[in-house]
């Protein structure tokens, strides 16, 4: 394949199409009107801004600027860096109490939204970014550190957002990176120039990928001495000539095109998954934050890990929802007083809060790093995430019980619509009191929604494989289970001497 | 609301209107041009046999005829009643075997289908009217059991298919129905005739409705004797004048509508769930089998969900095939050699064959009733049931570990068509050794298709919700589980006389 | 060590000892006077029938033959090898039904004893025997069989118990019998002279190896050429010159020393498992059933774990009185109406039924082996084994649940007696309504005893390791599932062409 | 029954008998000599302190004094109210960070003593009294608080144990207090003089009664205007004149009086559970902190549960051990590479972690009191109990696992020791390479302990009871989980508008 001829740009071009967002609907405007290859369906889209599939999980993501200015105890912190305030987002932890209030912002995300707002993975690369470029040049001598805090700068006071790109596709997962068939199944650099580098690859599953304003692109797992070209770390601005963006399904996804808001389960927010494709895409040596230094790459994921498998009590945010909507469903159809139907509300309720814990609890116990930024403990992370990959299957089972039958046998709003169809509808489906149908059809599609539909993808699947698959997080407890030290208060108990054995 | 004016017709008219049926494609044919009313994302429906998300549907019962021709020993049992070998589903159960043999039917189009072949309830119905209008005609002289023997040699000669119409819309669950506010929130009799009797009211949840010849309505509660009309049970031909069948909608119903067939996941079946509306439709009184006995009611529910719950052994088969899926998928991915991808496919087994084990062991257990029909093991059903409320939810959601993040970020079959984004999936997609992407994709679109799209619906919110939610199955185990007896073992352990007490 | 000098015996000596047995009473004096090697406490015991720890378990056994006569139709089957009716423990089984009615005899002496009543393993045994022997004399022209039906006719016409000795110590578990560096860690012949052979090892974790009259030793795992020394299987008498027992420890078994039977738990019934060391212990060839023909030791492994694994259906017995004892301390604190214990009473009986369901379906679904005995379906008494490895673990939690904190703080029977303690205890431990004290106390107590105590070894740790860990069971389901078979479902409902692959 | 006589004394009096207790020593002399009246086995104990089975339960108080000489930054705090280090257990918790410091050392204590060190529940006491005295005074004009505080100086400077005595017999469990058909069921109130008061009735279950030297009395539940005498809270000496002490038994508590100490298990360390009955025993005004202001029991029972539900994170220290000892028994197997074997530790670790990340996420969200003290957030601190009633199970099931059947059927100490039986035992109990039987015995005897030994009753019963039933938790958090919060993030999500309902 012929090496694009991507124009050279500087780091101060690509920043000088940018303007400081305040509100969402600034942010909305700053997605319009770019200049980004996007397939969905078999076609090109014109102005994603405005797609019915897509806008929803832009919305999503747009909630994290109106949050800021709703809440901003909650959704922003002063930054040192440019001594104002800052989306949360966007701010450098610098205490354990900053990682527990991004808990909270998460849960509260979730909240409001009901679907994966895509915005933490770059929160996290921005973390994990801190420290790694300042342990590169303690080793190497090189100036990333300071590269990153003026990318940083930059990006707080411009609001903007950064996605992160670290999937990639891997063809066969028993070769490395520059053992593969074809090199470009992971990310690597094709080109270097006095000016930056060239990239090339793709980056799947990438959350948000087309709704961000930059993606860093990072290594997804560690590098050995031959994979060098693959150890690459670099902000790409989401509009960058030589990418494609392909759009990903998700069940129910094309409800979004239907008339009418009640099928949708949740017709404002959405989540987002696309894979996004590097055709030799050029990067400033500003914005290279590593090249070549593969000895990194392992901790970097790990410490990414660490960070990002706490953020996944988001997912406890959209378990209060399943736990509202459980209630309220009951609730019309008359059982809410029902033992059973209690009970089953509060395991629901056990299981979120048990999540939400090894969160907090892992942001609680959070420990500085060389860089001076702080790290949650990894364990308790894992811990989180790992309970993540379980408990919200089992709430949205109980959802679905509380639900009814009726969760997927309900005709389409089109039907509640007809002249004839409508008015029997209507009439079968009434149920308790003064509780209107359409309440209840409402609140059988949100639960629909969550648990089959199209936000059932990032409740469910995404709480599976997000930050690593069940497999990775046990792999990561059995490394730091210390069982040796364990082993030792058995033996001093039953009696065993050291020196016996 | 005006009494409907349907015409008065006799049994033997209403059979005129049937030729026996032999071949799935004759099955097809007994279907079209009948003139039913349809509705689906409100519009009416011409011919629902052609409609893309009505006929796979369709093709799942078509199954159950293919299946007779191909496994006669498996589908097929010789019929004392017409000294002839009938389809299975018409078969009435003469012992433990022939229940067993059910239930290793319904694995097998299971297996087949992949998702709910919508004919079990009919069959069960069969079977409990059997001994409940000999136990009427005991009590009461009636002749009901002559009148159903006579329509079960109609239906066993033209191999037709009975669909259960057991769900009452209930409307206020906290009232009997007699009690409502609308009469017709249970379906009652609302005028007798010489020539037979007239029903009005709904039927929810209807599995298979508008795929069934018959439909036989009856009730779905205890009654009391005020609720001497709802305690009704009669066939009504699935044409008749004064139905109305409200289609059901599915997660992900509409991609039977989209161009290709790989994102359908399983292009070929499918489920179907209607609301049937009986507007003062006639019943000829050859095909009454209760009128006003509303003390049978309650026992007719009991035997229909000993029966039923049992029947939903048939999630094994689509255990078998989320076993398989997930082994494929695994497989294509290269891990299928890795420990704890071996251990997740025996603890789906292990699950999946456990529901296997109640059922068949309630089926071999089957006691005769007093009509000579076998009844199964009432607790070891409701156990069977329970157990299926639960495993087939972790069976799932073990097969999405298996799959992998990519089974909620794949783009869609039209972008694997386009000149610009399919090379490039096909390129980054690419796994291992010579495994063709459109595998993997088959693979992915069928587990989302069983775990969160349409056929989801059947495996798992039907696993909860038919034949009576996991509530439903404790009480019938409380009262069945004789605790007294059981207080006796451990008195007479704990060496405490019963004259003490 | 020297070759112990053990005086060579006939089948027809050995037999002559033995006189028909009827009574649990006959068995009782069958078991007395014998010349038995025991120690227990690190003493010889001199006569153990008549020793308070060892007798509980003995009157397990006991129960065997008193049901014989309590309950013939359950507990008695007629055998055609003698043309009379014989206990079910020594019954052929020549049928489905057969093995059915054994899962239910053991089920009710479950319910009878509270524990272990240690003759399954002989039962299963004696099956085993009949397939093995006549397969092996099919091979090599050997007269097996014959010598085994014989042995059976004694058997059944002195009604005596067959213990089975399979697990060897096993040493280093990475080498085979024949590379042990100690070649008696697997029971092997030493010597072989014309009138029969030497065996040398040890039984471990032998189930009521002292309670019996003889013990068939056999392979304990599959074995190699080189092992043919250790493929042996023979009858030898319980107090066979060269035998040693020395008893296994259980939780809390010293209290059947103390004064009182309240503190007991269950003061009747107990299990027992032995270290059984053979020193050169001779069988004449009339007993010896396998002598080198190791091919045969994997299938006659896998032919007693199935059987087996379906035996654990005891469990289910234990389960009704854990049932029953829970339901009985509910009421007597006064607590028996509450939602929460009803419903916890519920879930005890769905998963002990459950396990009920499993190993009656494994037997219902017997197939008949070369030999013309039948034995049960592999896959489904692996499912039930395995549910036996994690059901009376939740049981046993649920039930201490319902019993209350004081299952764990009562004072002793001493201190009840007391006359300053005792009236202390019986004023601060009174309940609701005329409940006496020493009820809670017996409850409790045999909640204790099966939870904790030692009928908690049979209850608990044996439902884990008997007839195989879960690991075992996981191998066997890993074996059967036959995962190919459900990859093409799968397939076949995704659209991937076999020739494809 | 007649008053007791008991002298009155005064505080000063009851303190002149302490001296400062500074080594774990000098607390095992502090319990020396004193006149308890205490039943074990239905005899009077002359000197506990050296009794076999009282002995142990000592040891674990004992390493509370031990831990804070040799890590004081973890078992010590400085305290305000003397100005001076403190034990830690005596510390009135000032911040968050002091209770979660108080939670790592109760987890060190759970690993160092392997079972209940029963200074939890004084702990937790010291502090709810803190803030209730302070809210009495507030809306009484008492002077509670100011005793209090006196009464926490003496006893931080003498450093003396304080034990929780809370739990009433409650008789009838359908009556209050004042309802019972005997008024001592519950504690109370029975004579009034200048100087104090004299209380009568008995607590159960007491935790480590015996070896604390105060038992602060105090209510167990709600109370109404007819219990006033009901509502009491004072200080009583543990050797004051009227308290009675009857010992309760525990799972193989007689096996600390057997020779030897392997088949102990844990030969060092155990737990105590007690009756204490109050024979109008007499508490000086000074010591007095609640005397008829019912309406604070309920506040004052709901703030212990909060304290007390996060204080059972001592359970991860025990499950610590619990992974150790699973651990090291596959190692001496030979089976710790086995992939399942560590699939397994890694299970337990997860459950073990997800315990502790709750009862420390419940310590780092406390909030401050109006008294000034901090009180951990209470829905975690429920959800982190409710875990304990359910996972320990778990963890000790698969640590049954691990540790293979041997576990249960392992000979006796005694048996080792003898002669013959002994020398048998070394050649068939070996295991792997050079690991000496010995090393098996001990940690197969160290899980027995700990799984069904007494042990056990601190490590699973007392983790299911302790701190309130499995019930009393999901009560809790059906109160605090604000379902109607959660409705309206559904019905906003639903497009539900309020105005509608």
């Amino acid at each position: 394949m012929a090496i694009n001829d991507t124009k050279v740009t500087t780091a101060a071009e690509q920043w000088a199409r940018f303007a400081p967002i305040v509100t969402g609907d600034d942010y909305l405007d700053s997605l319009r009107n770019r200049d980004v290859v996007v397939y969905l369906f078999g076609e090109q889209i014109a102005e994603p801004v405005d797609h019915p599939i897509i806008r929803p999980s832009i919305n999503a993501l747009k909630m994290t600027y109106d949050l800021a200015l709703d809440e901003p105890e909650l959704a922003t912190a002063w930054s040192a860096l440019i001594d104002a305030p800052v989306n949360r987002f966007l701010h450098i932890v610098g205490s354990p109490d900053d990682l527990v209030m991004k808990n909270r912002m998460q849960r509260r995300l979730g909240q409001l939204t009901g679907t994966c707002f895509q915005r933490c993975a770059g929160l996290d690369t921005i973390s994990v970014l801190h420290s790694i470029t300042f342990d590169i040049d303690q080793k190497h001598g090189t100036k990333y550190h300071e590269r990153y805090l003026a990318f940083m700068r930059h990006a707080q006071r411009n609001n903007v957002i950064i996605g992160a790109g670290m999937t990639d596709p891997k063809g066969d997962r028993s070769k490395r990176p520059s053992e593969q068939h074809d090199p470009d199944l992971f990310l690597h650099v094709t080109r270097r120039v006095p000016e930056g580098i060239y990239v090339r690859g793709a980056k799947a599953h990438m959350t948000g990928g087309l709704n961000s304003h930059w993606i860093c692109v990072m290594p997804t797992m560690n590098m050995g001495q031959d994979d060098r070209d693959y150890a690459v770390v670099g902000m790409v601005p989401g509009d960058a000539p030589g990418l494609t963006y392909i759009y990903g399904r998700q069940s129910c996804d094309t409800r979004a095109m239907e008339a009418g808001d009640i099928d949708k389960g949740n017709a404002r927010f959405g989540g987002q998954e696309t894979l996004v494709v590097f055709d030799d895409v050029f990067i400033p040596n500003e914005h290279v934050f590593m090249d070549g230094e593969y000895e990194f790459a392992q901790d970097m994921v790990a410490r990414f890990t660490s960070y990002h498998r706490a953020s996944y009590v988001c997912k406890t945010g959209l378990g209060d929802v399943m736990v509202g909507a459980a209630a309220a469903i009951a609730d019309y159809n008359g059982a809410a007083e029902a033992s059973h139907i209690k009970d089953k509300l509060v395991e629901m309720t056990h299981l979120n809060e048990t999540i939400y814990s090894s969160a907090i609890a892992s942001s609680h116990e959070a420990k500085p790093l060389a860089s001076g930024i702080y790290m949650n403990d990894s364990m308790l992370a894992n811990v989180c995430k790992h309970n993540v990959t379980r408990f919200p299957y089992e709430i949205s089972r109980l959802a679905q019980d509380l639900a009814g039958g009726l969760l997927v046998t309900l005709p389409s709003e089109a039907d509640f619509n007809n002249d004839v169809a409508g008015p029997l509808l209507e009439k079968y489906f009434k149920g308790r009191g003064n509780i209107p149908v359409e309440h209840r059809r409402r609140m059988l599609r949100l639960i629909e929604n969550m648990t089959l539909g199209r936000n059932a993808v990032g409740y469910l699947t995404e709480s599976l494989h997000g930050a690593g698959s069940p497999q990775a997080q046990r792999i990561q407890i059995l490394r730091a289970m210390d069982v040796e030290k364990k082993k030792g208060y058995a033996e001093d108990l039953a009696g065993i001497a050291d020196e016996l054995q």
